[in-house]
């Protein structure tokens, strides 16, 4: 155990803020921080809010803080941004909403942005939440923009999902595409108070009674999510959210046991994707630094190989190659 | 070459749709086939459409499709659908708009689904294209729902990316994060109609002109793209459309074999990822049968092992045993 493995486990948020930036610049040790950090872990309570854009997930996380913090826990959030083009990482605006905890020491914030075409989404969340697990926070919100198989992902490796919509959001079975419906445990139509609220509500539960959900492998179905209403503006339906959050948490230890081992297997082969692409992409190179799989690539522009040839050249080199 | 190959390049439309199939259900011989077809690809102009859930792109595609069958082209269309709980596969609702295209023997459609966590997206959708591509059809379209990275990913294929959005959809801001303003050659904004469109055109153009546009790598900062204003619904803004996708597609020659090596290297790139994955989960397994490296995910899930270390072990051995 190294000193600032001891640091985190004794809540230095300095160190923690550290660890986090180090792993995602790959500083060396900053891994092996982590792993003997991790048998540490597990503890917390770890909530994924996922939606499409503008459904309102910060505001609705937001008060969930709120709620949280009066307990007299300390909360985390990691909020994961899809790369912009405008601040090469976190909107602003998102975070600015959440400005009312940002003086507050009991809450850590941290924005997590992909990286372009390199990935490293699921690496950089699972970092953050078990360092600030590793770190005593209790709770700790993962906030996504879910449309996406990553962010999908990312919601897996979580203890309880949250899936926003809106209404307005063109129709509400478009917004719930992606599978998203699968995967929650709670579904929360916000901004209830705008035109349409009551036909997207309909529309949802339409669609949970018509879906034969698709259970994990080898569970039963389960019954559908609760489906809450909230105004995250106003605090609206926040108490009804926290209830049906509480409840998913005390799940049987069975069902808590399957779903760790899931969370594990989602984790790990959500990893192994971008670890594999990064080593791939290093091997291709750009067009000023081209990598020893250049020639490779400039065949199949060519067309004189075919791209699944060429991907099982490449997987099997980038393996070799790490 | 092999008898279909030969059906195929030859137009045979039925050959195209089974080779199509066989390519997503792994069948033996199919791999072969497309490696066959291959060098002849490459004279398509291949246009991605690409967008949040709710802004209308299977409407605009319908209008595109129409502007390029009216030139007597033939026109294919793949629809990328992420997996809903509901119908298996491609949602029924996008489809029917196409509808007026089914009949037509000019046009063919393919809707592709995800196929949950094994994905296969990026994998299907190169296929399509690329047995469209040699079955000659000069005009392809690829509609994606655009917020994740595999959709970024595949928009990266093709020749014109088109991002569209809606008034109405949270703000503009949020319906452009992921990237997706990096990879566009044209915007719209579709539902101009609507209360909020003076608005969003508004936001967009001041977005784009605030915005250091990044490049693709060592390419220079491209000048903003063009931003249409249209009516899907109606075909307002349909010939802005087409004219900024002709103006597109009329790329110098330099440009041009730029992108088509970044084309290549994408999709390799995505398949690569794909591969490696879904060896891993096989090599996982689920809960009724685990495979060889389960017992490391339960070391995970026991938080006996952290699942970097995890993920290192299983890329080694899942290229290994391919």
């Amino acid at each position: 155990m190294s000193a600032r493995s001891d640091a985190v486990l004794a809540g230095d948020l300095r160190a923690a803020a550290r660890l986090m930036r180090d792993l995602d610049d790959g500083v060396a040790g900053a891994r092996e921080d982590l792993a003997a950090l991790y048998p540490k872990t597990g503890g917390a309570f770890v909530v994924g809010v996922t939606g499409a854009p503008g459904v309102g997930k910060s505001t609705l996380v937001d008060q969930l803080v709120a709620v949280y913090r009066a307990t007299g826990a300390k909360v985390g959030v990691v909020a994961v941004d899809p790369s912009s083009p405008f601040s090469g990482g976190a909107l602003l605006g998102d975070r600015v909403r959440m400005q009312r905890h940002a003086v507050d020491d009991g809450v850590f914030i941290r924005s997590l942005a992909t990286r372009g075409q390199l990935g490293g989404l699921s690496r950089s969340t699972a970092g953050a939440v078990a360092v600030l697990d590793a770190a005593g926070y209790p709770v700790i919100f993962v906030e996504t923009v879910g449309v996406g198989q990553a962010e999908i992902d990312v919601a897996r490796m979580a203890d309880a999902v949250v899936v926003v919509t809106a209404p307005g959001l063109g129709d509400g079975v478009q917004a719930l595409k992606a599978g998203l419906l699968e995967i929650a445990d709670v579904l929360v139509v916000n901004k209830a108070d705008r035109d349409g609220a009551d036909l997207a509500l309909r529309d949802l539960t339409t669609m949970l009674q018509i879906a034969a959900r698709p259970a994990w492998p080898g569970e039963a179905a389960r019954p559908a999510p609760p489906v809450v209403r909230a105004v995250a503006s106003t605090g609206e339906g926040t108490p009804e959210l926290v209830r049906a959050l509480e409840a998913a948490r005390a799940r049987p230890a069975a069902d808590r046991a399957r779903r760790r081992r899931r969370q594990a297997a989602a984790q790990v082969l959500a990893i192994v994707s971008e670890v594999t692409q990064d080593t791939a992409a290093r091997a291709i190179g750009g067009d000023e630094n081209p990598g020893p799989f250049a020639p490779t690539i400039d065949a199949v522009a060519a067309r004189a190989l075919d791209p699944w040839s060429a991907a099982e050249r490449l997987a099997t080199a980038a393996t070799e190659r790490r």
